[in-house]
């Protein structure tokens, strides 16, 4: 069974560090000390096979441009990123292009054509793809101990507009459901003691994350025309798009693009798209660095989301006592060298 | 008494074409759809001397980037836009530049070299102004009749993360407090009838807002130094930094700049920044077209909040059951010619 990865919220676990005598006031940290001073250990490698590299053509000044993409881990949308992975290796991509670039919404890329080849054996995966069923345990006392799962604990202390609870699964944002799965007869019978408790997970549409263009439903889309978003969190796609990973660095080649003036910021005229020289998988690129993010499961990540909904460094007057799961991104980093 | 307006959401005045005899399914306006129909009479121009045009330096390509402020009406942050008239006029940002563009967060502008003269007579405006309090009627049932407000009842639909009520003012995203003034004990002797209800409001910050960057507090800026969000809303600021407008045209010469190298995306050298021709004030600038938006009164303003919330055109399969304030942006449009 996939547990959700949670964080711990607990603010006994708050690291802050402690006064001196001669200090009167608290000296708090910013949520960007807090990580930078996260424990070597709390830092989780991402494998170079769940990147994604995406290289466009150089800028007007001949600057280097690439976009490095981790692709989500299961139980979410597997469907969608093994037809990814099959289109990088077969490299689909190469020689498609940066299409559309919506202010405010999302940068899409792919075929403009929409005539090219697809590779041979893509999965056409079905809607019901858009959420994870999980169960959360069947235990005693279950659906509490589902409930006191820190990573949502500390979530609901900000309530969502978007009627779900917000938390954090094996280091991405993610909605959950409130709803619980009926108890068949048998089972009530059996396990009086037990209660189930199938959740709906499925991922957000935060700042950076990248999704699955499609066309009307039922279709979902192959994973061949992909976007992100570079504006405000769209969270209305949530559920109604397939999302596949998050630009991890170099979102400033696809965030800085000008505008499209077409309709949704489509490209009118051909010259405007930008090139896309190739797209690998990150074990397959060259000169691939080693990344890691902060597990939401550590300490300081649990430090570092209380810091976002209640600044307390110098700057800030007033705490806000909530953030947004948007505005709580799990810091990605490019690996230390030693 | 400056009462906020509010915007209808009862559900039995959302717009929905009623259904004909042989379609199935009811056929639901997208949130685009239901402001392009909306009446003459629910949009509320935006008078020329609330306007700031902002003229930065052609582009690569010689085209000329012209970027249009709204300010924002009292009683919010007047403090600060006052300054801004007379920065304005003394003609202070002609000849500085854009000196700052962090991804996911903010583009900044004005004298990089902090040795400008600023022009006599600016206000040192309290950090009081950060927010306005208001008076929600002081009548029998004041502050049940404040509660039902249609602003908030209907944006109470959608709970906020940050520990706000949020609605909309005079056709601004405005957080608000659930805080109630206590009465003194002469009022609660002579008007047992009466309820005080103290509400505190503030500006929202939204994508497009416009704010005084400020050095640490007590400071809070002239005005002189200006941002816009061009990334997620970061709500953590509200309160915090005095919002005085909005950019309602060309917000992509700002959001569209290359992002800065430099510590908080400041550009790093000289030759980077991005040179500020003119800013003046709309009653004073050259071909400055009229502006209307539409009323958050309306109730096609409550159509369109209502299908943001719960998109039911045919794109969409699951409608999410809320929005947060900053995914209901407020429509602002060039007034049609007639």
């Amino acid at each position: 069974m996939q547990m959700i990865k949670t964080l711990l919220a607990c603010a006994a676990l708050i690291a802050h560090p402690p006064l001196s005598a001669d200090v009167a006031a608290p000296q708090y940290l910013s949520p960007g000390e807090i990580v930078s001073v996260a424990k070597t250990e709390e830092w989780v490698p991402i494998a170079p096979s769940d990147l994604m590299v995406m290289d466009l053509a150089p800028d007007p000044n001949g600057k280097v441009r690439r976009v490095v993409i981790q692709l989500m881990p299961a139980p979410f949308s597997q469907g969608w990123v093994g037809n990814i992975r099959k289109l990088a290796a077969a490299k689909f991509w190469d020689g498609t292009s940066v299409n559309r670039v919506q202010d405010n919404y999302v940068v899409q890329w792919g075929d403009a054509t929409e005539k090219k080849a697809l590779p041979d054996g893509l999965a056409v995966v079905p809607e019901s793809g858009y959420i994870t069923a999980q169960e959360c345990g069947d235990v005693v006392l279950s659906y509490n101990a589902c409930l006191v799962q820190p990573a949502f604990r500390h979530m609901a202390q900000s309530a969502d507009a978007y009627k779900a609870d917000t938390g954090f699964a094996q280091g991405w944002p993610v909605s959950r459901s409130g709803k619980r799965r009926e108890l068949s007869p048998a089972e009530r019978k059996s396990r009086w003691w037990r209660q189930g408790d199938l959740r709906m997970l499925w991922p957000t549409h935060c700042y950076g994350m990248v999704g699955v263009g499609r066309n009307l439903a039922p279709d979902t889309g192959t994973g061949a025309e992909l976007y992100t978003v570079i504006g405000h969190a769209p969270r209305h796609l949530d559920r109604n798009i397939a999302l596949v990973g998050r630009v991890i660095e170099g979102i400033e080649h696809l965030s800085s693009l000008p505008r499209g003036t077409g309709a949704l910021g489509f490209y009118e005229k051909e010259e405007e798209r930008v090139p896309i020289l190739s797209v690998r998988m990150g074990d397959a690129a060259t000169d691939v660095p080693a990344f890691e993010y902060l597990s939401t499961d550590s300490a300081s990540f649990a430090a570092y989301a209380d810091a976002r909904a209640n600044r307390r460094d110098p700057f800030f007057n007033v705490p806000a006592g909530g953030a947004d799961i948007c505005n709580i991104p799990v810091p990605v980093r490019r690996k230390a060298v030693k």
